[in-house]
């Protein structure tokens, strides 16, 4: 049985224009790979309602669970919600469970509900709130597509409660070995063993270690015995 | 006269298991900024033939400029360059050119001319090639794609390359306005500005700096006297 696959959109201009180095990508990556999730695919898109509206269509139909990130903070541009919203053609507007979490909170601090707070209240009717442990405004699971915030902390703490709920699959397993040869003389007994195993990823990371030209070869795939055979061929044909 | 737009494809599986954090995107994002073009979108997306073709054909047909990053290395998983030149029907093979690079390179360090090594002078026959001044194996443009390595280092000279042949457009300004009050509480205002300036484009970041809860506000524009108005009436709005 194969694994599940997953895609992941990055929403804000912040990111497109290069002011801001998105890091939810590689945290998303990582985790969706210990879960034995592939994920196929990562795109980063503007703050705009038909980019959004079509990359969510696209991929939510393409992989069993799409991540996406930004866009439901208070502010004019943060339209992700309704756009996801509108993508599935279900009804918006402001929610009571979510109000009743986001009025608690800002009574319990004295700060004033405005009309931009209350935004982010705004869920789609069919969806399935977020927990956000960290400034409670939440996101929701509406089908297969995960909406969560931006900002990296409340990102990762919705990753965990939605990976918490989602069925894994056979983790990736991982070998890896130095090899102090360039790549370039690693690429041939490399396609020979790849041929040899279809099943297998195997990758080369060529390293400059101290003048050392070298190459990581990472071997990974769901079934230890034919990455523990592709290893112990990989090491005999480069010992080190 | 709109700015010039483009698009990022970045292609590596090891990118997208969250081995590799990617640093290209906002390198060349910065880069595409600085030089007036507006970058739409950016892709991440695995060594996969299918995936590959189907992007380059997708987003070269929607932006002026589309640049790849990754997958034209010596090994068998390396098949950028192929699947570009599917993607436009042109052939491919070890180009005079490209070869006669290489082997002046190899030649002078005395390193093997590997069959793995050679696959780096696969070049499109209509293309033409982009220096690689750091180690030799070139990138190439075939019509709109700017085909360009992974490694930071080579990608960063490549866009270097092709950034001083393509024209530009018109550089983004950029203003920036610290307000002491969280951003719940400045999304109404900003509202307002943002209908009052459709051109602009005006975004906030929520900071915490020890304990104070602010907004980062930047106005972005093409037009250096509306990006002034509406900084001026920002300030108004929130003198600090």
């Amino acid at each position: 049985m194969s694994n599940p696959t997953a895609a992941m959109i990055v929403i804000g201009d912040e990111i497109l224009s290069g002011r801001t180095r998105d890091s939810n990508l590689n945290f998303l990556a990582k985790e969706l790979t210990r879960h034995g999730i592939d994920l196929r695919e990562a795109r980063v898109i503007s703050d705009d309602k038909d980019a959004i509206v079509s990359a969510v269509k696209d991929l939510s139909g393409r992989v069993d669970h799409l991540f996406t990130s930004g866009g439901i903070g208070p502010t004019h541009d943060d339209i992700t919600a309704d756009c996801v919203a509108e993508a599935f053609g279900d009804h918006i507007d402001i929610r009571d469970d979510a109000r009743d979490l986001l009025m608690g909170y800002f009574n319990s601090r004295g700060v004033e509900a405005t009309e931009g707070r209350m935004r982010m209240a705004r869920i789609p009717d069919s969806a399935e709130l977020i927990e956000n442990p960290v400034s409670i405004a939440p996101g929701f699971t509406i089908q297969n597509v995960h909406v969560m915030a931006g900002v990296p902390a409340v990102f990762e703490a919705m990753v965990a409660t939605v990976l918490s709920k989602i069925e894994g699959g056979t983790p990736l397993l991982s070998q890896s070995h130095r090899v102090e040869r360039p790549e370039g003389e690693v690429a041939g007994p490399l396609r020979i063993l790849a041929d040899k195993y279809p099943d297998l990823s195997i990758g080369s990371y060529p390293f400059n270690d101290k003048g050392v030209f070298g190459t990581n070869v990472v071997i990974r795939g769901h079934d230890g015995a034919q990455v523990d055979a592709a290893m112990v061929a990989l090491c005999q044909e480069f010992p080190d």
